[in-house]
């Protein structure tokens, strides 16, 4: 395998943990320095309650001068998630972090989510001859999802290295990068402000009210547990 | 794991192995019996230059009344390949059958197609509380690509357990189906005949000239030989 970095497509959502990731490639390519770094973001318009992500994932690349495809998904996909579905009710008060043991799984869960979501950003990166795709998928900080966790990130990448000319022919294989794998959400905000991620423009609600997170969803207690251990105000919310 | 048959999402791409892996989809959940079994249907738009093959599909599935997704991609997708690139041409009169073991990877070659098209066929089953997906992969009659090898697809399911719902909790996992794997074009089109699979409508071609086969492409030399060695006259020529 060539050691040569090439490119990297970054799944971005816009929340804490996908901008994060953003920075974290911007960076290992060589931003500030290098002013246009082979980055690529990608995003899904699947008519989530949370469709705000998708303005404010435009905000931060724009601003950035990344080029960033927003892939449509057809209404038949992700059914049966509360995320989708206007009769399911996303989780509210759970009150507790499940670990990664856990095979309770939230009816947030997006059926298939980051299986397709990485699929997408390995065909963009083959395409473009790049070498990595980042995902800020978290196995300590989360909510039980199993497309989150280390041993389906090490499948994929199996797969991957079987399933691509890029990974048969030994020229480079493309590799998963999940730079916050295994930090808490009070480590990801503070790697976050070390790399200037503009923390003000992410949105992590599921649920949103008029654009303003509802505070009591999975993603907004575990963003909020997070700044508050940290003994600071989440300037989203300013 | 449940034995109960749920239902099939099925990659279409209205040619020969793809419409035969409909017909054993079909068979498998009960057709003609079952007049409207479980299946589900998915194509793609990805402007490749056998677009046709998009017109056959709906021919097939209308007839059927199968429901019938055509998903269509962003066009910063499948670059590099000749089968989407005009400035690339597609590999004419190669006048082998690579084996499995090759490495040499034409550029008919779709950068991640199959693990994409993967990906969406599992999160529709999922999100629909089907069991199966089928997919017509063959390893023996082929062209060489990376996606369409036995351990490909036992990777990719081995991700799919992992990393789905129905994969951790046990309940049941979705199971890729790849009736076609290890048979020769010879044995697909006796299959097809038996099945009664409407060999008139389908369309293998990568390179058609207004609307018709080339003749000359991979896809079009190994119909051939499959048709040759029943010696029978392809009914799509008619």
């Amino acid at each position: 395998m060539s050691t040569k970095s090439k490119g990297a497509v970054v799944l971005l959502s816009g929340g804490l943990d996908s901008t994060t990731c953003l920075y974290e490639a911007l960076q290992e390519y060589g931003y500030p320095k290098v002013k246009k770094p082979p980055i690529l973001a990608i995003s899904f318009n699947y008519s989530q309650k949370h469709i705000i992500e998708l303005k404010k994932s435009k905000l931060i690349t724009s601003r950035l001068g990344i080029p960033h495809v927003v892939q449509k998904l057809d209404p038949e996909f992700f059914l049966g998630s509360s995320l989708t579905e206007k009769k399911l009710k996303v989780r509210k008060n759970a009150g507790k972090i499940l670990d990664s043991n856990s095979t309770e799984i939230p009816n947030t869960y997006v059926p298939g989510r980051n299986i397709l979501f990485l699929s997408f950003a390995i065909s963009l990166a083959e395409g473009h001859g790049y070498d990595s795709v980042y995902i800020g998928v978290n196995a300590l900080d989360y909510s039980g999802y199993p497309d989150c966790r280390p041993e389906f990130i090490r499948a994929y990448q199996a797969m991957v290295n079987l399933g691509t000319k890029t990974g048969v022919t030994g020229d480079h294989s493309i590799q998963i990068k999940t730079p916050l794998l295994t930090m808490s959400k009070k480590e990801i905000i503070q790697r976050a402000l070390e790399l200037q991620v503009p923390l003000k423009d992410t949105h992590s609600c599921y649920d949103p009210v008029r654009g303003k997170p509802c505070g009591k969803c999975d993603s907004c207690l575990l963003r909020n547990k997070g700044f508050a251990e940290l003994g600071m105000t989440d300037p989203s919310l300013g």
